[in-house]
């Protein structure tokens, strides 16, 4: 199953047989004072600059979340899409739990964003869902509900069985929902990793549908993190993650040896072309 | 189901739910001049000091391979593996094709070794099998028979299942046998990864088995090995691979990671103690 989305000028498939997409998770003002700043001030100037630095790493889809405290997101997160729009020529991720804002952006968005997200709690459900279908957008499912995160993989999956029924009654195809498993602090139960991956496994194998990943809260709190979020990146694209929000530029790499060592690179071209572009930039790095 | 191997007086236990045990790789002359000249010399010097360096990096097991073109394997093998136990109390993998020189390194190991390897070949079966049962050995078996290696899963599956049998046929317990799904080269052909993850997976399942991959051959003549590697490494424990034959310095931190993400490290003890370790080991790494 294969879910397009697109900017202006560009399209991004997202599939079980393809190289992994990568979501820039970088416009997010949660825990960056200066990003929260500026967009109070309604200053947009770091968000190109993100924007850029992003695509330049190597994302194919850019998550924007303006979401923080003085900051009305209905007249804010439009106005940074067209901002992102004009600056990089990539797909977007609308990042809001606020419908209103994500109507106010649907609006003014060309081509067919995803939008981050919707849940299994009715709430959500009954407005969010009737969106996606009247703009024709693809849609994240976080598998929560009314009830909360099911700590097993059973009723995760349940969750997820929920949201693509309500979402095809609705009627948006199956192929444009996308379900984020949930990756929780391995720091607060070291058995939520496993719950994760067993979950990407039983969506990708009763579901078929594409699954996504926001890998870095998995390491919260401990000691060398960028290695905790490689391995459960490597880990989660075997099991059958097929994008991930991630820092694009921390995590590339790994993710270019694991589409490799997983058949979705012929001929390894991406991977050398890839290290040659790095031996590039940092001459005897 | 757990395998135990052991030395005078150190036991490892191998199993699902436990970390992952490491095999150092190192004590093997194939493409290691110096230790080749060194072997043929008789001088065995070289051979401490890398059984010590394993040790110290964290090898659970010793691979012990005096294999090389002018090497009497039925003498050396048995001195090499005298030498290394008097120099470190690590269990041993016995690693030879050679059915006389492990019937003669197992006339001197005081402990359960492993034996690397039985093949799915009848000449490696009738030789190997019995030798296995006559010294309560633990084995490896690689899943390639008369015809070679199988290039799908489910064919190496085959081979992996007529091991079991033939080794519980000559009274050899199903806990003693460790399948190796075996790992080839990426870069020789682009689904050779899927189809041992696969292995691996199905094995687990069917067979309960331990598995056991050597990960280093899967990056041969790409470049950036040790992050191909590493990828792999943690793909291979997620999907139920439990040892590892391996250069360990290299890859003991993505193991202590991969563990820790996959519940096998309470309160992830592990994982930080060796971070603290790496930390005074480095000061301000």
């Amino acid at each position: 199953m294969e879910t397009m989305v697109s900017s202006a000028m560009k399209e991004v498939i997202i599939g079980h047989d393809r190289p992994t997409v990568l979501i820039g998770e970088r416009i997010n003002p949660t825990g960056k004072k200066k990003l929260a700043e500026a967009l109070k001030a309604g200053n947009l100037e770091i968000i190109c600059e993100e924007a850029l630095a992003q695509a330049q790493a190597g994302a194919d889809i850019i998550d924007v979340n303006v979401s923080t405290f003085g900051v009305d997101e209905v007249t804010m997160l439009p106005r940074v899409v067209q901002t992102v729009l004009g600056t990089v020529d990539i797909p977007l991720c609308l990042d809001s739990a606020n419908p209103e804002a994500l109507a106010a952006a649907l609006k003014v968005y060309k081509g067919k964003p995803l939008i981050n997200s919707v849940t299994g709690e009715e709430r959500s459900l009954s407005a969010i869902l009737p969106l996606v279908k009247e703009y024709g957008a693809a849609v994240i499912g976080l598998v929560q509900d009314d009830d909360g995160i099911p700590n097993d993989a059973e009723r995760r999956v349940a969750v997820a069985r929920k949201i693509v029924k309500r979402a095809e009654a609705t009627g948006i195809p199956r192929q444009d929902i996308i379900i984020d498993p949930l990756a929780l602090t391995i720091g607060a139960d070291t058995k939520s990793g496993l719950v994760t991956i067993e979950t990407v496994r039983r969506v990708k194998a009763e579901l078929g549908v594409n699954i996504v990943l926001a890998v870095s809260n998995v390491s919260h709190g401990m000691p060398d993190r960028d290695l905790l979020n490689n391995a459960f990146v490597a880990m989660a694209i075997a099991a059958g993650v097929t994008c991930l929000v991630v820092d694009v530029a921390k995590v590339r790499s790994i993710v270019l040896a694991a589409d490799l060592l997983l058949g979705k690179d012929e001929y390894a071209r991406r991977y050398i072309k890839t290290y040659r572009q790095r031996g590039q930039q940092t001459p005897g790095g």
